[in-house]
């Protein structure tokens, strides 16, 4: 049993502290948040210690892993204490919004042997990795292209809009990470567009936007395409199409159930898809529990790196390049 | 281009009519309806001739096969006397209501060569056709169980139900036979049961049922469920299901086109399926004309043979027998 | 949080003891069963306690509840005695394969006012649920049909076909409850035919069948149709469909996950169906600890009662009276 | 009925020729191509004339209209022909591979009030159009997305690439016009990328490419994505996705029939795709000849002008500049 501490207790902190909890090889051992109720409310849940700080936590010999989902400007910091303190690391994304404190974390780790794994989730989702899967056994022959179609359900909060660093790198950075993924080698071009659709005074106010296009090449020409949005009335929405000369894969969207309906209106109608990462996601988050838990106890490579956490920034960075130049941008020019 | 007369120029004489103009390898010579402006309308939008009589087709030379698509009560006459007259004959169903009448008719024309072929559209449709050739060709083992669900969009008036000599012979013959089209052997016993569901007056009124539900077996054990309903307001439902002991076959209904909306209330609904037999089984009924000219240009044996039409109304008689008599009733007990 | 000790470690003992260990409303307390080894390997991996007998469990303060997964005809025992010991019950079907047996039970217990709830996980199944709901929200109008399809993944082994009381009582049980929660009213009639079509060897060693389909209708004439087989290659197919006179509902299969291939072969083609009940109900399994944990803390009444369970039985027994005659039973033949 | 003459009796032109015959309100009058056998094996086989020449046709008072499915370098030359004889026009798409010698046409027939349809067959879809009725009756809100999948089942011949002036003129023209179609205002910023993955020769031998991704934005900020293959082996891929603030509809493939086949391999497995345009489009094409019809009977605008035509092509332009320069093109850039 891995024994785990989970640093931030906000949603999607609680979501990992209780299936770290729930998890047949993983033990949940404390919780720390920098707003103490919340940390206690999770800790009460759960039947584990709040600890006063998250010193306290790298400082414990009951810990074997730090889990940090707190927020973003911390994530670089706790990073570096983890791995001074000896714990391995799962650190939800983005590592930082700023690529030179991602560089400049990266050289501080760069010797070190202890596990460090980012929350690139949709890596471990059933489905998703099936494609892959497939892709990789030969069964859709030479790749050429990849979609992904990535649309949250509805626009967030103004707050966290603008703390969350824009939407290339709060939000697709997901994608970029999944385009290389199935990709097989990295995109070494980016051209990007977007625009505020839903709420076209996000453009004015926040300088944000909410809708946008991507294309994606490697240097061996295979190419990818991206969409977002931040509305999709009818569930989350998150589909990978992989094409290749011999065939296709489709990961497609997953229902809560199969329940369908046939009226005078319409046949075969179901219900909307599930709502959001909590519920689509909800194996793969579970699968990436798995998955850290077999890179610190059986040595395995993690399957979201921390250099997979640097590379999909670059790719975000090169995408507002792009954004603000109207041109395909190479991705050499944002890399040291 | 085999030369065909239809007779019988009511909606499934009109489709006809229409279908032996436009198919490559027929003409449509004549048309014959004993209510002449009828015969005189399809006449005119074919650019045929509106014959005086049905005679006056048999005794053409222009003419090489008659469609017959008349009220049933003159199917078995026609038949004779097309076949009296060489004439090839394609002969809605049913050949007759009465079994006795279907007998002697049977037994008038056994020595002929002349092709008859009965009208059960379904076996010639491209999905329940793909369905029994990949069973054939073993994709699914050995045969073990037939489910056939086939609901009418709406209740007919009662001018037609009146006419029509009931649910079973009217509407579910069509699954008697392709039940036996898919069993590959004969069913041995049947079992029914029936209620007037949708229109509780119609048993009160005319001793008639909307709502039925058929178990027939083969000898060798190989079941079947037939389940019939007179609505659909989905669209006409028409699903054949056969399972082996390699897997499963389903030839699902057809929507008009493949649009699928997306909205907070469902995902992936599409408009009703196509509303009823001239939709759903278009491409069935010119399928069958191209069956028909087969028969008669290469000798081909009929899909559907006159004995077919006179053992789906055997099973249609017996399945009356077990609903009278609440029982498993076995077919020999009808035949001759 | 609820104490439940489970009895019986077998295959399901041990999935409901891991699903009480990890419900948030339930506790594992211990686990017992007639083979010692089964229990204590058990009992380690959730690390609660082996019972030495199940008298241990009925007599303990620390038990609020049992969850009887022992083998059939141990059952009624069980419940007797856990109502004598003021403990909840949730038993896994059947009560018992005799139903003298059965109603002897119902008998000695009939004054109780201890919670009750019996195993039929489908009624807490998300898409079955959502189909009863949306039926009785008159989404369909008024129910005609029900279909229910429902087949095993392969055929068990011989030695539990000997010991499992015949297809009806065994699997078709679970389908009768179904038939009985959808359509709303109890049936009052029964057909069935049965034949031992994947090993025919099933007939003559253990006059047992394989391959079953049975008809059923209540008093007012809604009918409902169940097909039964021992062995579905494509995975466990749990289908059930609602027919109105306004609309239908389907509540359908469930894939591991929502990958779909295409290439020259095919297109759309998903993974097999999930395995077996552990696969497919498990989110059912859950519900029913929920549902179960209602029933003991807010004096909810069980979703499947004592009373559910012993007309699933009755309607089992009509069906091998129809099996044997050849008839349409009435239900009242069997009843007390 | 309309009397049709139809130039070209290539593998489109018979189809077209076929489709005119057999529709209920245009004949066939005539036809010709330049290789007079082909001229003469399609007669025959519609019973209709062998035109020596082009200009027989024109000068024919029995001819209402041409439908030119000639080599695209006579289009724009039989488009000012056919007007200057007072014919009504249906002209397969490009008008010209050349956007001078397209404007030139234009300017040549401004005054004209004969009808010129243009052959972009994929508007007349009953899919796509159905989309397009129910996302501009409001049903998905305000439109934010279009994605376009255009993928062809293989790479044609050598020789055909060599002439077909493009990717982008030759298969993108029909996604372009279908982003303006769907779009509903004019895109105005294009972006490309092409590769020759599924024949790498095919770049270095013909400058050609067989993969391609693009976007298009409009004034408003809307977005469209389109991605082409030159191999699909699951069949020809046509699929359109409209996005909008209150939900999507998806235009999807359409399958020969409905059989879908389950084994321990897969289920839900179907046939792949229908072929290619001749078979996806079968409803399309004779739907364009209706709408042709109507313009020249009833004065109706054609739903593919001229303009349409023209505009397609400046987009083709736009894109082949964005490949060559690497940027985002204005489309006013390439406008006279």
């Amino acid at each position: 049993m891995l024994r785990i501490a989970v640093l931030g207790c906000g949603r999607i902190g609680q979501m990992h502290a209780a299936n770290v909890a729930r998890h047949p090889r993983s033990k949940l051992v404390a919780v720390y948040d920098v707003h103490r109720p919340s940390a206690e409310k999770v800790a009460e849940a759960q039947g584990v210690l709040a600890a006063a700080s998250a010193e306290e936590i790298f400082a414990s010999d009951d810990v074997d892993a730090v889990l940090i989902a707190t927020a973003t400007p911390t994530h670089a910091d706790y990073i570096e204490k983890a791995v001074a303190a000896g714990k391995a690391v799962l650190c939800e994304k983005p590592i930082d919004l700023d690529l030179a404190r991602v560089n400049a974390c990266a050289a501080k780790i760069s010797e070190t042997k202890i596990p460090i794994q980012i929350g690139f989730n949709r890596r471990y989702d059933p489905g998703h990795s099936a494609a892959r899967t497939a892709m990789l056994a030969g069964d859709i022959g030479d790749l050429h292209q990849v979609i992904i179609t990535s649309r949250d359900p509805s626009l967030p909060p103004r707050a966290y809009l603008e703390a969350a660093g824009g939407l290339f790198r709060d939000m697709t950075i997901h994608d970029f990470d999944l385009a290389r993924f199935m990709l097989g080698e990295e995109p070494v071009e980016v051209f990007a567009i977007a625009n505020a659709l839903i709420d076209p005074a996000l453009g004015a106010e926040l300088n944000e936007v909410d809708s946008a296009m991507f294309i994606l090449r490697t240097a061996s020409g295979k190419q990818c395409h991206i969409n977002n949005s931040r509305t999709a009335v009818y569930g989350y929405d998150q589909r990978v199409e992989l094409v290749g000369n011999k065939g296709m894969l489709v990961s497609d969207n997953r229902k809560p159930h199969e329940l369908r309906r046939f009226t005078s209106a319409s046949v075969e109608a179901s219900e909307p898809y599930q709502f959001f990462f909590l519920e689509r996601y909800h194996d793969a988050f579970m699968a990436e529990i798995d998955g850290f838990v077999d890179c610190v106890e059986k040595g395995a490579v993690p399957l979201a790196s921390f250099e997979d956490g640097r590379r999909a920034l670059i790719l975000a960075e090169a995408a507002y390049v792009s954004l603000r130049e109207g041109r395909l941008v190479k991705v050499s020019e944002l890399e040291r």
